[in-house]
């Protein structure tokens, strides 16, 4: 996990420009978002494209990558929300209104969606790929089919499943692999494949995850998505079918991975995250 | 009020791009919390400023007025929900999460944030100034002195209450002055002040008519910052004093207007924006 610290140094410093002068309890709940994080899954896909690429100046990718981890933790905050999944946990701690209150749970999220923003244009301020590079965190982050837009689907009487998982989910895996090739100097639309797959692949993993395993094996609540008679591609393949499918995807996704100056690396770290995607135990599980 | 057409097209063609593909709750709450509008004073300070510098391309101050707009109507949005103000109304109508639930009037509020960051990059794409728009509008919008960071302040046992008003409602006006001076290649630091000052005139005009009109005349909940503890400058410093404030601060961003092709249209617009903050029942009635 050779990128971790770069991410962590890169969000470190996002978050450090928040502490003058900002309401105290908004700059300890941003915080309590951020840190201490996940697995950091989709910045160290970032990283590891715009590396396979090799142009470009690495702190825009460094940037990016902040950008989007800052976005997902912000969704994560509005999804704990009572009014959404009403989650009082989630990395093994209190979710942030359990800790700090609805209203401040609010303007988090709010606010990591214009922290991302400002990373990503102070670290690309001088790239020919400044305007290219926001609007593709709009696309994955807004409407139509961006993060926000798949949350929506929850309140629709009728949910296509695909476009929800795509866009509640893979929308941050196409920004990160996409906007990793870009920050290298390499053109954005050949790595969408790549994100989608991944994206996907990771989205039916969480789904196995949430029905198999316990919520202190999880650090968040488990079996909310039968709880909250939400989609979930596990219980509508069976978890033995849902593991194919995750497998066929990953494989899928090597496919994809576009001609560049070192795909072996990029390959290799995605078939790392298949193992971390599938615990053992999952997999065993499925099998019994 | 030359400026309105433009102002609602280039806000009915950023909420165009939202149609297809998005779900369809969600698009309702983003056109309810769009239109019809309130006065659309900040977007029309952004063009006038614009034209009075008289220079740059017009369309990048339209799409830097809808943007401060789209800021303001989902900041709205998230002021008005149940944590919050709790409001069931907001210019005459059902709030948004009164019409379409809490859960989309987050995503709205989210959404928004979004949208104006897109419609802003769309406009401003090939203009040298779009990382400087950009950050002017994450600096307005975000921490540590943003509008985020100004309603965070209400979460504070004590409130710094320059900070907080500064924070909350001027921070809009200076966004809307500064990126209407830079959309017409003007170096945008000069309109700082003016900004600030029209928007604390506007403020403390806000806090007076909270006071003194009623919720019909409003058409949102009358009495708000007293019901709810806010702090309020027409309290603090009564009618009478409160009225002699904004007519200074006013007589103040006259005298702030820096240099510019047009200055008389411009200070045209702001003593009829005067009249308009401040109407006469209302002077009539500090004085009785």
């Amino acid at each position: 996990m050779k990128s971790l610290p770069q991410i962590e140094g890169a969000l470190q410093a996002a978050l450090a420009t928040v502490n003058t002068g900002c309401p105290p309890g908004l700059t300890a709940a941003l915080r309590h978002a951020v840190f201490p994080g996940g697995m950091r899954v989709r910045p160290r896909l970032c990283l590891a494209v715009a590396q396979a690429c090799g142009g470009g100046d690495m702190r825009v990718a460094e940037g990016a990558a902040a950008a989007i981890e800052l976005l997902h933790c912000g969704s994560l905050v509005h999804d704990d929300l009572p009014c959404f999944d009403n989650a009082a946990i989630r990395r093994g701690l209190p979710s942030v209104h359990q800790q700090f209150g609805e209203p401040l749970a609010v303007l988090a999220g709010d606010g990591l969606i214009v922290l991302a923003v400002e990373t990503l244009v102070r670290a690309a301020s001088h790239s020919p790929h400044l305007g290219q590079l926001v609007l593709l965190l709009t696309e994955a982050a807004g409407m139509p089919g961006g993060l926000i837009a798949g949350q929506a689907w929850e309140s629709e009487p009728q949910v296509p499943l695909v476009a929800y998982q795509k866009a509640k989910t893979a929308s941050l895996f196409t920004l990160a692999t996409m906007s990793g090739a870009l920050a290298a100097d390499t053109p954005a639309e050949p790595w969408r494949l790549l994100g989608d797959r991944l994206g996907e692949a990771y989205q039916i993993a969480d789904d196995l995850r949430d029905m198999a395993m316990t919520s202190e094996e999880l650090g968040k609540p488990a079996g909310q998505d039968a709880a909250l008679g939400r989609p979930s591609a596990a219980a509508q393949h069976g978890m033995v079918g849902a593991i194919d499918k995750v497998e066929g995807l990953v494989r899928g996704a090597i496919a994809a991975v576009p001609p560049c100056r070192e795909p072996g690396l990029l390959k290799t770290l995605i078939l790392a995250e298949l193992s971390r995607l599938l615990p053992k135990e999952l997999v065993l599980l499925a099998a019994a």
